[in-house]
C-alpha cells in the first residue's frame, strides 16, 4: 500500500499533468494572459485534494509578432499546493535547461 | 482560388475547432466557469481574423457529484464573429441531438 | 444562406483548428512519430465530411537532447480534403515565417 | 527532500494528467480505435521515467450514433509503470462511480 506521503505526491503530479496538457497550445498575448492565468489556476484548483494554484505567465517572453504565441512552459512558472489526509506537498515548474521541469518543492 | 466569402468561412472554422478542442476536457465548476468563459474568449479571439468570440458555459447543466465536470459541448454555447477582407462569418456552435454543432449563422 | 462551397471551406477549417489544438503539446520523438501520424489521421478522418487526412512529422528536425519534443506546428506538415455535397476543399497547413499557416489549396 | 519513491510517485502522477488531458476529447470509432491507443502508450513512452503505458479503449462502449465519440475516462483504463532511481510504481486509472478515478496500485 501506499503511502499518504506517496499518495499526496501522485496527487501533485496528477495536477501538473493535466495542467499542462491541457493549455498548452492556448493562443496568448500579454492582454489576454491575465484571464488565462485566473481560468488554468481555478480550473485545475477544482481536481481533488488541490488546495491552491499559481500560475505566472512571463509576457515579456511573449512572442508579438504574430499578434500571439502558442502557450508553452517557456513562457510560464507554477507552483502548487495538495493536501492528501493532512500530507501537505508544494510543487513546482519552472525552465531548466530548456525543458518544463516539474519538481517537488517540499514534502511535509 | 478561394474568394473571400470562402476564407472567411475557412478562418471561423478554424477557430471554432481550436476552441473546442483546446479546451475539451477542462475541469470546470459553476464557481469556476466565469473564468474560464473569459479566458477562452480572450484567448482565441487573439487569431486572426477573429473579431468577437462568446461563450456562455451552462452552469446548471454542470454535475457537481465530484465538485466539477470536464467542459464538453454539451455545457457551452459559443459563437464567434470572423471578418475577412469586408467579408463578415457569424458561426455559433450549439447542442442538436446530442452532438454539439457548429454552424455557419451568416455570411456577408 | 451559405453556399455549399462555403459550408465545405467552414468543415475543412474545423477540421485544421481540432487537429492542430487536440494534438499540439504532444511527446514525440522519432521513433513515436510513425504511430502519432496515425493516429492523427485517422482520428480527424472519423469527422464529418472529412475525406482524407494526411500527416507528415519531419523526424529530423526534433530536438532529442531531452529525449522527445512536444509536437507544435513548427514539426509536422498537414494536407486534408474534405467533401461537403459534392464540393471538393483541399487545405494544408505548413510553417511560413515561423507561423504554421493553416491556407485554403483548392475549392471545387 | 522528497524519498525516491515519493519521487516515483509524482512522476506517475504526471503521465496520467498529461495522458488524460492530452487526449481527452480525440475523435474515436472502434476502426480508430487500435491507432490512438498505439499512439498514447508510445507518445507518453517517451516521457522521462516511464517504463511502460497500456491503454485499453472500450470499443463496445463507443457511440456509433454519430460515427465517432470523443475521447474521456468513461471508455478506456490505462496503466502505467514508472522506475525513479530503482523504486518501481504501477498506477491505474479506471472507472469508479462514473469518475475516472487514478490509483497507486503498487509502490516498490
Amino acid at each position: 500500500m501506499a503511502t499518504d506521503a506517496q499518495q499526496a505526491c501522485f496527487e501533485a503530479g496528477i495536477k501538473f499533468g493535466a495542467l499542462y496538457h491541457q493549455f498548452a497550445g492556448t493562443p496568448v498575448s500579454p492582454a489576454s494572459a491575465p484571464s488565462l492565468e485566473t481560468a488554468i489556476e481555478e480550473s485545475i484548483e477544482n481536481q481533488p485534494f488541490c488546495e491552491a494554484v499559481t500560475v505566472d505567465i512571463h509576457t515579456e517572453r511573449l512572442d508579438t509578432d504574430h499578434g500571439y504565441t502558442e502557450l508553452t512552459g517557456e513562457y510560464m512558472d507554477v507552483e502548487l499546493v495538495v493536501d492528501y489526509e493532512d500530507r501537505e506537498v508544494v510543487a513546482a515548474m519552472t525552465m531548466q535547461d530548456g525543458y518544463p521541469l516539474m519538481e517537488l518543492a517540499s514534502v511535509e
